[in-house]
């Protein structure tokens, strides 16, 4: 039983915004005044079973940062796209491609620069310390602060619900 | 309908702190022993569109660091006035140089530094977590702390009380 | 008199996860896109003292990296297995060169990859911020999270119940 | 009027440890397996301006580090013993050359390698997150944890209850 009122066996694809969802909205800012990212590792877990098992996987963010690349390159990420600065476009090329409707797609984002992306899915995700404005669309807000867990509480849901989670010896390992 | 207790409509010009209003009062320290700040991103998406907004930022900081220089440029900020041992002189020119009123100032600040520029205008703005001596003579006390916010919490209360917030396509992008 | 409900005078070996045990879940991440370890001093201390004391450390982790095998060989740590893919192994055999009784070991672990380990000896520990499917199988929950003090809160469980915490000239110092 | 049982007027000096006290007790690892601290602003500002009214302050821990000396080095402190593995041996000189009286010094320990120096000192402060063997002989626990604003919440005290907080223009800038 889910905590997410939405039928979770029809989601095929998750789409990531990175900072404030992935990542915490207050990172350490490196020398060249980028922010430095955070990884949550209970996320990691969820996000590399999630690829495994066949969930389709994106991630959409306005950021940039080569290291982005190679941290979700290891989970098995390969749809990433990086200094998305209006993420509607990617966003409906990216469901076209992979033949998706909207109900089979779940979004989570934290900030108004996904507002309009997060319209055009079914399921709507969105941090605890998500801004009001997306929680006033969102489907299910998580219990979780942004980067602190929410990949994790979503995907876990979705495979339980799907009958992928702890379901083979993979799962047990990395 | 704003939180603050302030005609928020006659703003024209927010000032921030660094340390303990951009970023938090805990920080990393570097090999050179001096602080990593840290960013928080849903600040910057407001201080980047209250730029374009037309609302003046200027930052007024006793840190230094070529990093804190390249970050707020990159949202847009031109006034940034480092290694400010006193800031009230720095304060004085920059309302002058700009034809401002005390009163369409707003200065946002945590610690005893702050205090007699912070004097200087008409809207005083403190952290959750700033020093009590600023609090006593603050107009608003953020609900969080510094770092984890306060910038977005002030420039998106001036921006919907000035009919700006959310009103335009650039809004939703970054 | 301890917390735990065991009888931990008859503990000869504590074996540590690193995500989420030792280093909290949410960490930032390196230019090379892989975690930066958080380490607690406090755990730091008790790792330390426990070594001197006679007790058996392990340290069985999926992660890798040299900075890890620098930090816990500085604690007088030296059965430190990086790269786990599947703990299990790496456990038993562990569990056989020392000639240990499952009863004597106590495992702590925080996530699904910790679920078969765990299951082979006879003290599961997880923190607090473990995932709920360890917690089910766990003998104790540790008041903190991962990374802010689980080490240290089991370890002084344990020499305090074996009369070797404070006992000497030695635990006055580092 | 002070939080601190103690009469504050005949304070004359400040011991710190660093890990737990000025730096919080977890805290990112660097590439050599070193622990990178961490500072707290607010706290930064009370140290240096503590220095600047005449308190003598020393810094005393088991860490080693050059990005420490520089630190508080640029905070005014020049007495920074670092690598003590038993700390009793250097306050007693520190104390002696400085011609103290026991109830004239303050000591602000987190852990167990603070304790015997604790106990030769009058003012004994610990952390709200110090361990509890300090708290069973401290005379005040600090509302904050270590890291976050411990030597502000004393410094300032013991600075009014002498009538050199704020008494002067310079302590409105840095």
């Amino acid at each position: 039983m889910s905590r997410i009122n939405y039928n979770l066996k029809q989601i095929k694809a998750v789409v990531f915004d990175i900072d404030g969802v992935l990542s915490p909205s207050t990172v350490p800012m490196g020398s060249d005044g980028n922010p430095v990212r955070m990884v949550n590792i209970k996320d990691g877990y969820a996000l590399q079973l999630a690829v495994k098992k066949g969930l389709k996987i994106a991630i959409i963010s306005g950021g940039v940062g080569q290291s982005l690349i190679m941290r979700f390159a290891k989970l098995g990420i390969r749809d990433i796209y990086l200094g998305a600065s209006h993420k509607t476009d990617i966003l409906e090329v990216w469901i076209s491609n992979n033949a998706l409707q909207p109900e089979e797609v779940a979004y989570v984002g934290d900030d108004i620069p996904d507002f309009k992306a997060m319209l055009m899915v079914g399921l709507r995700v969105v941090p605890r310390d998500g801004v009001w404005q997306l929680k006033e669309i969102a489907n299910y807000i998580s219990p979780v602060d942004g980067g602190y867990g929410v990949a994790r509480d979503l995907l876990e849901q979705i495979l339980v619900a799907q009958g992928l989670w702890l379901d083979s010896h993979e799962a047990f390992g990395w």
